[in-house]
């Protein structure tokens, strides 16, 4: 920062402070507590460190900024709009209304220059170390567009560091040594409720050496030049992380100054009034002073405007060579298609989770922009590459991520991955564990990404491990999911349509569920069958109209074949349809569902080793399991619960003949 | 410990080492990785330590132990057995075996000695944390029982301490300066994929240190000396939780020790008998030495018999006293009868939230075993009892507790607190961050905890916080949950028949999920009706049979009555069916459910702001939110998707009428 610009940048932020605040007030709904005591950092970071391009908000060179605290959201919007980006005054005005590129919430694809959406506390650490990992990854594949290499910046506060994703993600950062990731923590001492020492009370420096991270203290919140100082230093660092506390005071010039009672409600009129005229502004509301907004425009224009050119025409000149190609088509999510390995012709007697792990295997040796693993169970989900040295400083070419048993930040850091674009993200733990990563998948959803999610081990035949071990409600949990595509496949080829159908997505998260056990081949699986959803895998042979239809998905589509041969045998005919996916087949038109579910509800008939909660959309009967497993050998447990094809077959009988 | 028993714990803990691999062997499943280094550790604390008692393993009194790494579960069942406790060794050799007493991971409820359920990793931390919450309220509550203070103790790994919930559980426990909690952390340097370093390289120390804990170091995981002096130093501390952190080498003994491979699975035939030759065993499997067992349960009687008479004579003294009546009516879950406000005879228009606010309130104020709070919502969740000074080490009398946005940690918490007994718990948060503590009340539910949740903000009309703080798929997921019961209150009336619900209930969790908006009175809301989970609470005035049924929960209660009654204008006469709970409602006899749901499943229609996931049993017209919301004006949001009583009126025409 220059000296001459002190008192124009003072100016301009105790102007972004009025903005904020007449954003929050015409709305009669906001948080003005941290937007006006972090104000001089986020205005610091833009006006003399971001190196982000208004004109060109999504160049994928620039540097990235989370604003975990996703509350703040006014100051950042009305910041974006001084600094120059498509934010108009009378988009500024519309905060938190309908229909306005200015939510209540920060949302990733709906505001330029909003690069995660935020909200839900926690989880914007967590993304931005995933964006920290895709550059340094990118940066290793690519070691001739040095151009593309960027800093990735995080603002948090008391909240999301309270919240137990910050620290699988400040632990992970520390082990990765990312040294292009800094985070700044305004400590303002104060939560919605409360002073923030009722709750914690932690030497937030301590915990951040804990995990190999560099940490400096700002004193003073108001200090821009200590701040300036700070974020100087922490883009140097050659070896590890940053994480800049700075101590502010919550609600900073309003008379609520210091108290939680600033945090999360607008100001009344009279307090609004004395807090204008105590930073200075005497105009109208939104008048936001030309000054102001030409000294921080001017700032960016001259910081950047040469680095964004160089930028520009070396990315420009990378995209004409082959490694750019390849790069590109990453990002474009087309370069799955050569790579991925042919659906065998039969399928073989396979559990479904050593089919993808060979899928993966085969990706991860060959697509350049593939990259993921699993939380600690790489061996158990099948998330291994074979020969791959391991993601990690010393190797950030490395493809296998080994995320540590940290679900719900695995699917964050992948989360952070997919938002900085150019790379295909996947992760795997154990399906009743999705519950642990649930937040992530939302927030992935939320944001349109389309991470590939493998949980395995999908069903009461875990066996031994138990009930803590078995899904029952997961599978509800996830199809319940607006926006992800749950993927349940019945055997070997089903598998390689399911990875498919998951690396086709542009628009949103997938799930493929995956069994621990061996799946029977289905006789009759196919890709437009798989794609569409549902379809019938199994008619009865004398061509007679089926009297019921048996609906199923992964391992149950095998044990319903096996109970309708069963029912053959007496004289009962019903089809079996296999159905991975309910939202895929949700898609199809009218007389495609009337096609696979072609008789009356009442005679339809679900079978899945899982909670029947949704299934009664489909069918009236509905076979599963909707209590907790048990400890105990696989056959055991599954005689237990009646998935036995005999059992099956009763049951079958006794919903169409009572 | 007496140097003379050091020879004697030596083989015993060898003895033990031997009897768990034989556990392993036979199941042919299992952990012996861990069991094996830990097994020094584990063999101190009961030997020497623990004040639990093998022929009373329920008392009030007791130390809890809770084995976070509940993989370790053999060497911990296998322990049980040698100290005493009621596991035969035919237990034992139905390990992992359906039907045993001793499944694949620890089980509350099912196995003597057994205090929480273990097995999703870090959560275990969390629970103890809540236990020794538990443990200074009650203290506070009843200081003339001092008979019931206790330690509580956590064994964990790297494991869990990876999981973000430990940092919750680390974080809070040294903000409320539980000196009551012993953690004790076997560092053996491996995790299931690979090398602990791979995925965490923190400094655990610093860690603890950082979250103002007292730590302990032992170099070697088989000095069971220094083990002994650091227990024995952690139980004195006056003022802070203490860590111990053991250094210790993984599969120690087995020819895999050191190696990630003797983790999860069990040895081969020849290893096995090497270990076993190795440790000293020249006995049969399962032949444990009389000698070893001999030696423990001398240990522990030897320093616990006094101390349980002394304890359960003081016990028994103090339940003759009016607090210790007060105190066991808390235990036994009765004492909420007289406590809870009646209903009024008519409902006001009013926010479900604010109602259950006012029940907070009161029983906050009265009832003696009510403890609970919020993360951090208490002004929105309305969780706060007015004039308590905030549970804390200065006030562990208080009843209102301040959990931090730690909504997952929230909810551990209360399982602990629950599993500890003797008081009612509860926390709250908004409903669309049920998301964080799913992992939580699975465990409640597994547990069979009687956790009272309270969620609220449960709609679209969130308003202008927009689709990050818009519960959708919460419902649904909330339902899917075996042996979890969901309200959704109506009015102010049924708030008050949820939280009578919530309160009777002794065998599992039940969450209430609460309006921020103020809703209609039902004029027909009734007990009984509520506690069937469904009733009928609109029948159009003419005596006819109705045209179609509106099923509805929560908010769209008042809102189906509102487009009933427009629709009876138009002479299409519908019934409205408030059905606040599924889980309630399916406990019903077929012909309760007839008389609610009593016109053909194509006649009926389901309405819910949320997905309209798993209405499909109900309904086979579904009203609902099947996307994510918008930021604006509840008002704006709510007709912009339809909820409208005149668009619902027409959705019901159109389903009814084609």
């Amino acid at each position: 920062m220059r000296k001459e610009t002190f008192n124009a940048d003072t100016k301009a932020i105790n102007d972004l402070r009025v903005l904020t605040l007449d954003m929050i007030e015409k709305a009669n709904s906001g948080h003005p507590g941290m937007a006006m005591d972090v104000a001089p950092a986020l205005y610091t970071l833009y006006a003399h460190h971001l190196n982000a391009f208004p004109q060109d908000p999504k160049s994928p060179f620039r540097d990235r900024f989370v604003l975990s605290s996703g509350h703040c959201s006014a100051l950042l919007y009305a910041l974006l709009h001084m600094a120059g980006y498509e934010i108009a005054i009378d988009d500024l005005k519309s905060f938190r209304q309908l229909g306005s590129k200015t939510p209540g919430h920060p949302e990733y694809g709906l505001t330029p220059g909003i690069d995660a959406t935020a909200g839900p506390l926690g989880q914007g650490i967590a993304q931005a170390v995933g964006m920290a990992m895709a550059e340094k990854h990118l940066a290793a594949l690519y070691p001739q567009a040095k151009h593309l290499s960027h800093k990735t910046y995080v603002l948090c506060g008391d909240g999301c560091l309270e919240e137990g994703i910050s620290q699988e993600a400040i632990s992970y950062a520390g082990n990765l040594e990312l040294n292009n990731l800094i985070l700044i923590y305004d400590r303002n001492g104060s939560t919605l409720d409360d002073e923030t020492s009722v709750s914690m009370k932690d030497d937030a420096a301590l915990r951040f050496y804990s995990a190999g991270w560099n940490v400096l203290h700002v004193k003073d919140g108001n200090d821009i030049r200590t701040i300036d100082r700070a974020l100087t230093k922490a883009k140097k660092s050659r070896s590890v992380p940053t994480a800049i506390i700075i101590d502010s005071t919550i609600g900073y010039g309003t008379p609520l100054q210091g108290s939680h009672k600033s945090h999360g409600s607008p100001l009344n009129a009279e307090d609004y009034e004395k807090t204008r005229k105590g930073f200075g502004a005497d105009y109208e509301p939104f008048a936001v002073p030309e000054v102001s907004t030409n000294h921080l425009r001017a700032l960016i224009k001259e910081r950047t405007a040469a680095l964004y050119e160089e930028k520009k025409a070396a990315y420009e000149e990378f995209l004409k060579t082959e490694e750019g190609k390849t790069y590109l088509k990453g990002v474009e999510r087309v370069d799955y298609l050569s790579y991925l390995p042919d659906a065998p012709e039969q399928s073989r007697a396979e559990a479904s989770r050593k089919v993808s792990g060979q899928i993966v295997a085969a990706l991860g040796q060959k697509m350049p922009s593939f990259f993921g693993g699993s939380a600690d169970v790489a061996a158990s989900v099948m998330t291994a590459i074979p020969g791959d040295p391991l993601f990690s400083v010393v190797h950030p070419e490395g493809k296998d991520i080994r995320f540590g048993i940290r679900e719900f930040g695995m699917a964050s850091f992948i989360n952070g991955i997919l938002l900085h674009e150019g790379l295909t993200a996947y992760g795997g733990c154990f399906l009743v564990f999705s519950d642990y990563l649930k937040p992530a998948i939302r927030m992935a959803a939320l944001e349109k990404l389309p991470a590939i999610y493998l949980f395995s081990h999908d069903s009461l035949a875990v066996g031994e491990d138990g009930p803590t071990h078995q899904p029952i409600e997961q599978l509800a949990m996830l199809r319940s999911i607006p926006g992800l595509v749950v993927l349940r496949p019945g055997d070997e080829r089903e598998t390689h349509f399911a990875w498919a159908e998951a690396l086709k997505r542009k628009d949103g998260p997938t799930a493929i569920v995956l069994s621990r056990q061996k799946l029977l081949p289905i006789e009759n699986s196919s890709p437009e069958g798989f794609a569409r959803g549902a379809y019938v895998v199994y008619q009865p042979k004398a061509k007679i109209v089926p009297e019921g239809e048996v609906i199923a998905s992964g391992s149950e589509v095998g044990l319903a074949i096996e109970a309708a041969k069963l029912l053959e045998e007496k004289g009962i005919y019903v089809n079996v349809v296999s159905m991975p996916s309910f939202e895929l087949f949700e898609k199809q038109d009218e007389n495609y569902k009337k096609s696979v579910l072609s008789l009356p509800y009442g005679k339809r008939v679900s079978l899945e080793m899982a909670t029947t909660y949704g299934w009664g959309k489909y069918a009236a009967h509905n076979i599963g399991a909707d209590a907790y497993g048990a400890s105990g050998k696989e056959k055991d447990v599954l005689k237990a619960y009646g998935f036995t094809s005999k059992e099956v077959a009763e049951k079958i009988q006794k919903a169409l003949r009572g």
